[in-house]
């Protein structure tokens, strides 16, 4: 009931300057950070009784001073990650939530409707609104950035591969294919819809991949490209009802000859429904019916293994990132599942 | 960071009518959910992911059915004032609180003129628009049912004393206060708004007090009038900063003769700043300083002490509520200071 106004408590304390004050400044009282920041000592005082209380900020009844507590110790790359995803949710998610129940009745996102006009899904209104761009953006970067290494790690792309990376957006996953699975002959060709298509080659050159790296346009959902040994379908899957995702991997069974691969990254559910280690299930069904899709969310491990199975694969590895691997301040906990065309 | 979805999902899963629905036929599958209630089964098993990690919601895996877990405990009455409370919270202050870094920054409610073009406060705007009309006022009545009973056995209102309701809205405190205290010559008055008067006559009269209540109209900030022995300040004091909290008692002491006397209801913080029973803290600030009025937030009960005493009283007795004692789902924890001039 109060995690709404806990959430913007938070967030508006950094937004205000109010931390960044404490860290220059220790021992400011509400006054002086009120003149800091200029804003009203009381309003000050009210938003920081919440960061008092989780002991992120120290305060001294005896001075009315208040210093950092807690936050003082959190490394600048971690908060700097944690503000990436709170300014994140709150720019795409907040408001859109309050239509959650329209949205998951009608399959569409009825706030971004109410909220920006716009038609269709939050992948196309980034597009056209920067805010949302922005702020999705920069945490998608973020995520990419330290999901990837783990990603190939695990990825089955044996050398010389001719990778299809399925829904590649603009290039920065054949980018990364190229740089940490590098192999002879290894070639990397991003799927997305045709618009993408300059700022991926745009994007293969910068990073000096162009003889490795091509780009094709078309729709997942009409015709998905022949001539791949592997396809790579990262953060995609989860983004869909089961219908879809059942076309989609069947679409790539399609194009795939006997012995090809397919090597998949989503969220997961825990297996044990109970379990608090995770927070997926807290963030990902409101997330995706309510704010990005209208439709979709992960699956449990098993869930995503019996589906790939269903639609012809054998599942050869799955490996999922252990939650305490992952900082706190990161909500998807991802799996890998590799898998094979056998018949 | 999950808060807010959170927050949404559970509601959701409410307004859907999927609790309805398991309610009145337990062991129903997403699949027969989805069609009982309209929404397509996907999207029912996503939401109910987090009801059932929280063991609201039972599911079995093996007919897939799910069952009311914790929530068919819950009494109708504590259910329906949960949802009460999650309704508001979801209508005022879901979309406002995007706006809380520029409404602390203001001492305006920014969220209130973007979303619906209001000036001035939360209690501005419940009169022009019916949704917030219509989730505020429907809490704001539960809340005064539950703690007046609790106030009046706790208030300081001598056997025949002319009391002033303070900001008394349409006459309900004055009822209350006639009905509780009934005493040979006691008399009540509302003092707000001149647009009250009207609603807060025929409120006296439907409830057969109109010979013991009266209303006057006028400002509290103007003038408060005089001639009472006894003023009642409920729910009123938290609205506002620290400058206008003075004007208001300063104002209140000037009207009273010696050994009036002054009863406040207010939420209070807990004297412990680390205190974890309490959750005003979690919530009023943002409400205030976001939602509703661009400005005020409780303060400690100690607070509130000296304040009176530096506004002339002598604090004569104070309560709290015990959190304890308070349904979980209810948020605000009061306390009651009742104080006299004594100079």
């Amino acid at each position: 009931m109060v995690g709404p106004a806990r959430f913007m408590t938070l967030l508006s304390c950094f937004e205000l300057g109010v931390v960044d004050a404490l860290r220059e400044r220790p021992g400011l009282t509400a006054a002086q950070l009120g003149e800091a920041v200029d804003v009203k000592p009381d309003a000050v005082e009210q938003l920081l009784f919440l960061l008092v209380k989780e002991r992120f900020v120290a305060w001294d009844e005896e001075s009315g001073g208040y210093t950092l507590d807690a936050l003082a110790e959190v490394p600048e790359q971690d908060l700097r990650r944690a503000l990436t995803y709170m300014n994140m949710i709150k720019v795409v998610a907040l408001r859109q939530l309050f239509y959650l129940t329209e949205s998951a009745r009608t399959g569409t996102l009825v706030g971004l409707k109410e909220l920006y006009g716009a038609e269709g899904t939050l992948y196309g209104a980034v597009a056209e609104h920067r805010d949302l761009r922005e702020s999705w953006a920069t945490l998608m970067d973020t995520v990419t950035t330290r999901i990837d290494p783990w990603f190939f790690e695990h990825a089955d792309i044996p050398a010389g591969s001719r990778v299809l990376d399925l829904a590649g957006n603009t290039g920065l996953g054949a980018i990364h294919t190229y740089q940490w699975k590098k192999s002879p002959g290894l070639r990397v060709t991003t799927f997305d819809l045709p618009e993408k298509e300059q700022e991926a080659l745009a994007n293969f050159r910068a990073h000096g991949v162009a003889e490795h790296c091509s780009f094709v346009g078309g729709d997942v959902f009409e015709k998905i490209p022949s001539g791949f040994d592997v396809v790579l379908i990262k953060h995609f899957l989860d983004m869909f009802d089961r219908d879809d995702v059942f076309r989609i991997l069947r679409g790539v069974h399609d194009t795939l000859d006997v012995g090809g691969r397919v090597n998949v990254l989503v969220p997961v559910y825990p297996e044990d429904p109970h379990d608090t280690d995770n927070y997926n299930v807290d963030f990902f069904p409101a997330f995706f019916v309510g704010c990005t899709m209208g439709q979709g969310g992960p699956q449990k491990l098993s869930v995503y293994r019996r589906w790939l199975e269903e639609c012809g694969f054998t599942v050869t590895a799955t490996v999922s990132k252990d939650p305490a691997e992952i900082p706190s301040d990161v909500i998807p906990v991802p799996a890998i599942l590799s898998a094979t065309k056998t018949a």
